[in-house]
């Protein structure tokens, strides 16, 4: 067997113990408060068949889907076209040689198992699900070909509860996590529809967030510069200048709009569901999170119908940390028709990036084993192998390094670790009985019987 | 976009909430005795480069592997094969149109870790993992092309304290897991190794130990008739006798087979190591384990170099539940030589099936939602909105049944999410501030104050 040089595929990660320790906070965080709110844990398969995925994505989408060769003599299959002459392209042969291919994210999983589930489903079906995905993109910094995704998605309801519920659910979250200050950006797909009609613009909905969203940076008269240039003329320019300027709290924004939609039904519908939104989260007391109606949100803004959402910290530079919204006919490719959805999903990946950041992290995670034994020959780890197993019984996380190596290899095993106790064991120990029960983190050392050993660290793990 | 059946490739699951809680509950409980025990998590990437994956698992293996086609246009490649005018065979386009594959055990890409690692590594490294596999295996019952693997290894470390460790390990996570009769079987390479240097036949050692283990069936005549039929000579049936008739106690067996085996080194090591291992066990007060030393386990004899475990229940018909053992060299295939390493697994699909037909998963790990808020209108959802939220705060998993749907629709949502409590508010209970909290198992209806029903279900959570 030749030898083979150790490597990955590029952006793909190993995740080491560390940083595991790290990631697994993150998701039990945000898994908790999931469960709190009702959702449930489901499991998709890594591959769905090929027609599964193919075509809901648009056309970059498919090129960027890992597809899985069939196993077996994959070529079998193809021997027609060869005897025909034809070209043997890649895309002439991509239905022939794959029938399956990787989770492109947990959306269309999600439609298709509740397509597929439907008779074994309880209305409203509030899942969760958090399983990594795969994009043959370009990696670079940040981008990965494998990543997490950590979805909450309720379909069969069409109350704004759930979606006062995961304004809810993201403060309580990101709370836990020990983040202070963020905004839960909210925005109606039906306004943005609304803006559109009062110009008879629908198509450019998107030039026209994307221009108001610069006000902040170049100013009223950059903004109506970049709009004209963008195709809007003066007279767009007249009706759409209050909504450019739109300004001051949740209230004000949602008076001026009224007024400026007052003859769109979609602009009408969507100011009212907001202000539903915006009454039931008036029942719920938010720990830290900012709500603002934000206009210039037009995240997803083919797939949405609803309420859009998307997360921003504000004591580090990242981008969106989260986002959702919601969306009428998901199942309809698998055809279920009518069915109306919302979903939001945690950004695990930039998460972690802010936690580290803001160094948010407890220390106790980094924590594995609470105790190390440490011994300098057979004898003493014969005597030290009834503590080990007395500490475990006691649910202490506890380990003995085998004898035979030196004491300061143990120790820099305790150090990089983070073991935060270390028991010596020396034939002084075994006669008085008498452990030595060093603090790592104070250098401190004390003399402790095996009772008050169990006891103390006892204490400590809880 | 045209309708696609929703269906998933053959071989593959979803799991649903109930059999989510119920994996996940085997999942952490064998995960806390893990990190107990000082095992730390890794994750590796679901693809591995081809190359590191070709060639480890036999020939059989190799085509079991999903291979993932190289993204882009993958044919451009094979363009000088196809101007050479060679025949585009499976094989031959395989190296040209795919670089990547699915992991296939945990065992392989730990290895390759460990190599490009080791400079980050603190040895012994004791590394858990728990991520799914996948083979392009015929699908049957039982047997799946994507699965869980759920392994602990240990590298840098001859110890045989980690093999002890091992068998506590087993003992703690299926006693936890409810199991309290199960047989962790033990052999060691090097005792097969002396018996087929007794004879003279190494190569027949699988041979020796499928016979033996037909002992019980077809008694020692039917034994020894397929081994004259494999090949083996009536001197060395004479030879073997005491050995197939192996039996008592695990110190009986190892009497018989220090006396048998006195003449080789190799024996005589394996001898010495089992009782090295016996006696660390004596330290250790074992739960529910029976440890019993059994000469016809020949599990992954080419990769084994020295104990041997295999794990099997006593309470249903299964296979075996777990095993490992100790192997050498195991990062040789990537260039680093000489590493010892130990490890196990857990077979979580036939434990699971085993939980399930021992009736063992605890009632409360399919409690999902601890109490349902069912209204009957908008007002007194509105009500409602501060007691869900306080039950919340309470950390109290509640959630609230959107107003609009008829009683006995929220109920069955109770029931189908095993939701254990209803809190039911009408207009009596808004102008009594008396909520009705009726159980849903007992059936009993009582009238509560919120601060009694915050209380109550408290208790309850913990």
């Amino acid at each position: 067997m030749a030898n083979v040089k150790a490597a990955i595929p590029k952006g793909t990660r190993d995740f080491n113990p560390q940083v595991m320790v790290k990631r697994n906070h993150i998701f039990d965080t945000i898994k908790k408060v999931f469960k709190k709110y009702g959702y449930q844990e489901i499991q998709t398969p890594t591959m769905e068949n090929l027609d599964t995925l193919t075509g809901k994505y648009g056309d970059e989408g498919d090129q960027l889907i890992f597809k899985i060769l069939n196993s077996g003599d994959y070529m079998l299959k193809a021997e027609s076209l060869k005897q025909k002459g034809e070209e043997l392209s890649s895309k002439k042969l991509l239905p022939i040689i794959s029938e399956k291919a990787l989770r492109y994210d947990l959306t269309v999983p999600f439609a298709r198992y509740v397509v597929m589930h439907q008779h074994e489903i309880t209305s409203p079906f509030k899942r969760f699900q958090i399983q990594p995905v795969w994009r043959a993109d370009r990696p670079q910094k940040g981008r990965y070909r494998e990543f997490y995704q950590c979805d909450a998605d309720v379909v069969g309801s069409d109350s704004l509860l759930n979606e006062a519920e995961f304004v809810c659910i993201y403060d309580e979250a990101l709370s836990k996590l020990g983040l202070r200050d963020f905004t839960i950006k909210i925005n109606h797909r039906k306004i943005l529809t609304g803006i559109a009609e009062l110009i008879g613009k629908p198509q450019q909905i998107v030039d026209l967030t994307v221009a108001i969203d610069k006000l902040d940076k170049i100013g009223l008269d950059g903004v109506e510069r970049e709009l004209l240039e963008r195709g809007f003329t003066a007279a767009d320019l007249d009706v759409l200048r209050p909504i450019i300027l739109l300004s001051g709290s949740n209230e004000e924004k949602l008076q001026t709009l009224e007024r400026v939609l007052q003859n769109s039904e979609s602009g009408q519908k969507g100011i009212a569901e907001i202000k539903t939104l915006f009454g039931y989260l008036a029942s719920f007391t938010l720990e830290n999170a900012k709500v603002e109606l934000d206009l210039t949100l037009a995240r997803g803004l083919n797939y949405y119908t609803g309420c859009i959402f998307e997360v921003k910290t504000n004591e580090v530079a990242m981008g969106s940390i989260g986002g959702g919204g919601r969306y009428d006919n998901l199942t309809g490719m698998f055809g279920k028709e009518g069915l109306t959805g919302a979903g939001i999903s945690f950004g695990a990946d930039r998460i972690y990036d802010v936690l580290e950041e803001l160094n948010l992290f407890p220390a106790a995670v980094s924590e594995s084993t609470k105790v190390l034994i440490c011994v300098f020959g057979e004898e003493e780890q014969n005597f030290a192998l009834p503590i080990l197993s007395r500490l475990r019984k006691a649910d202490i996380s506890a380990e003995l390094f085998p004898f035979g190596a030196k004491m300061k290899k143990q120790m820099a095993y305790a150090n990089d670790k983070n073991i935060p106790f270390v028991v010596i064991i020396g034939s002084e120990e075994m006669q008085s009985k008498q452990l030595s029960l060093k603090n790592m983190e104070s250098g401190e050392q004390v003399k402790v019987s095996v009772e008050e050993l169990v006891e103390r660290l006892g204490v400590m793990s809880n």
